[in-house]
């Protein structure tokens, strides 16, 4: 009984309302200075994920996404509320791209050339074997065109990428022995996928892929004779140094590694411009801060691997890279294919690598020779 | 008397209202799913003003708080709206620091070794003679503890300092005549300000100090021998070829000079917590933009100076280079003088320097070396 006064009273109220509105209030002229703002509807909350290639919370690219969205949702006061998701989690790594692309998970974080099976030409978005660094693949992302075409490169699957984090230039590798010549790539067994790996393949070289879950049991046990992975930073925590002993540099094949924000287009088309604008910027933001994060802990992991572990650092022979850049310069051009866009990609990549590497000379490279 | 009839109405309306109130309807249980939100407040808009030590609309650093303001407008759905104010058209360039640690502007952008006069420590925050990269110094302030040494020593002055633009390395200046010796340096006059201008005053030089409106001129008729600048971007819009012949590289008195954005501690702090992240991560994404800005457009320049102008690029000789690189290690070590927190900042920065310089020498050195 108790419970039915107040839908009582309420009769009432719908009858004082109605009352209002009947009196027509709202037309009386109205002083806009004192006049409250209508009330707001409640902000809309958009409960979005983010899955990733990357094992969860891996140092480095695996942190990229955590800290997007916790930036993102201070920024939003809320209202982008994302959730992320390691490999395996909701899909496989290497699943990502279509997931994003049929819209199961409205943003991934990856690397381009992981989806180099549906577009060859992929690969120019994330490293190839003797590109751009990461200073110079930004400033043509940014100011070259680089962005545009790849926005281009990706509509048609209903993706919109951003740069959000670069490795830097990262390590050769871990050899069971030592490379002097290059007689000692015949045959060499080594885990090294994509572009990298044709080159490889073309200097003598077998390149083998396997999951990275299998690289240090593969490399102790012989399977491999050699292995890429990242830099000293992620190679510590996967205990590579005990398994191969020489740490081979540079990475010839990843000098400057672009991770991917991709948002499904619909979602993000959905969302409104403040939202749309806090991404961008903080996808940007997010490319500084994991550059910062690789070389910063870099230095102490490297440290690490020398004096704790034994490491033994080589620099590649210039007989070996003289060969694996012979060949890289081939892999990289048979990316461009036939179509169109494959060759405005390539052209513009290259025009623009034509143009920085004296730049680069000049400036970073003549600076760090001199100091 | 058509004017009376809806104020009339309107005491309808009141005890209606009156009705609705004393039936208690309000305090009915409801439903939490169906109940709006209450009337949110108008949102409170934050007109500022920010101040820069650059002409208005320079090209690279004059754009870096022409793009944060737009950038924040958008975000915040002009909740900070946020007007640029060149070099003079407030305070004069040297006047940023003190006008925004008075609050007479909330914001401003510069460079920290503008601020030496003040704090001799300073330049450590910007570009010092033999120091850190774009990269590293990046890495030292995001994860090597640099940006809350940076906080610490702007604090007595109520600015919040954020890394907000990179020129990455820059170039060593025009000149009239060939340096071939370190003979060639004694008596050279030449204008460069800071820490620069000390060490080359050790090495036999002739610091000027001229504002940058002048240097065209001194250097044409004969005032000065040399001047420094920034780079190709900067440089050409400023016509010092036609000044100088011969241009110098590479830029070892800036090798990645941090630019600034400086706020104003109360009016910071006076922010909800959405517009200050806002803030932070829109200064990081402009660190990202403009060190890419540079990049790209110095590529240009560079061929346009070439080609069209005719200026002649050279190395300085590794005997000059020997001699500056000397006395800049006295030069900077000097600043750290006497109290507590300039020399942690010195060891910090120079601890992370000598770690990061081998890890550098690793990996874009040595990639640059082998491309």
């Amino acid at each position: 009984m108790k419970a039915n006064a107040p839908r009582r009273r309420c009769h009432a109220v719908w009858l004082a309302t109605l009352l209002i509105s009947l009196l027509g209030c709202g037309n009386e002229p109205v002083d806009p200075s004192t006049v409250a703002e209508p009330a707001a509807a409640p902000a809309k909350v958009y409960q979005w994920k983010i899955i990733t290639t990357w094992p969860k919370f891996l140092p480095g690219a695996g942190m990229s996404a955590e800290n997007l969205a916790e930036r993102l949702r201070v920024m939003s006061d809320g209202r982008l509320d994302i959730r992320v998701y390691g490999a395996g989690e909701l899909v496989g790594a290497f699943e990502v791209f279509d997931a994003v692309s049929a819209g199961n998970a409205e943003m991934g974080h990856g690397a381009a050339y992981y989806w180099r099976g549906k577009m060859p030409i992929a690969p120019l978005f994330s490293a190839i074997p003797f590109g751009m660094t990461a200073q110079e693949v930004n400033a043509w992302l940014r100011y070259g065109g680089g962005l545009e075409l790849w926005r281009e490169l990706y509509a048609p699957f209903n993706v919109v990428p951003f740069a959000a984090g670069n490795t830097g230039v990262q390590m050769a590798g871990w050899f069971n022995e030592e490379i002097n010549a290059l007689e000692d790539l015949a045959g060499l067994k080594m885990r090294i996928p994509g572009l990298g790996g044709e080159v490889l393949e073309r200097s003598g070289g077998v390149p083998v892929n396997i999951p990275g879950g299998e690289v240090f049991t593969a490399l102790q046990t012989g399977v491999i004779d050699a292995t890429e992975w990242v830099g000293p930073y992620n190679d510590l925590a996967l205990g590579l140094y005990s398994a191969g002993r020489y740490y081979y540099y540079p990475g010839w094949h990843e000098p400057g590694t672009v991770l991917e924000l991709i948002v499904n287009r619909q979602a993000f088309e959905a969302l409104p411009a403040d939202l749309q604008a806090m991404i961008a910027t903080t996808a940007q933001a997010i490319n500084d801060d994991t550059l910062s994060d690789y070389t910063a802990r870099s230095v102490a992991a490297l440290e690490t691997l020398e004096r704790e572990h034994g490491v033994l650092l080589r620099l590649l022979p210039a007989e070996v890279i003289g060969k694996l850049r012979q060949a890289s310069l081939q892999v990289v051009a048979e990316t461009a294919g036939e179509d169109e866009l494959s060759q405005r990609i390539y052209k513009s990549y290259t025009g623009f690598l034509n143009g920085v590497r004296r730049y680069t000379d000049l400036t970073e490279k003549a600076y760090l020779e001199i100091r």
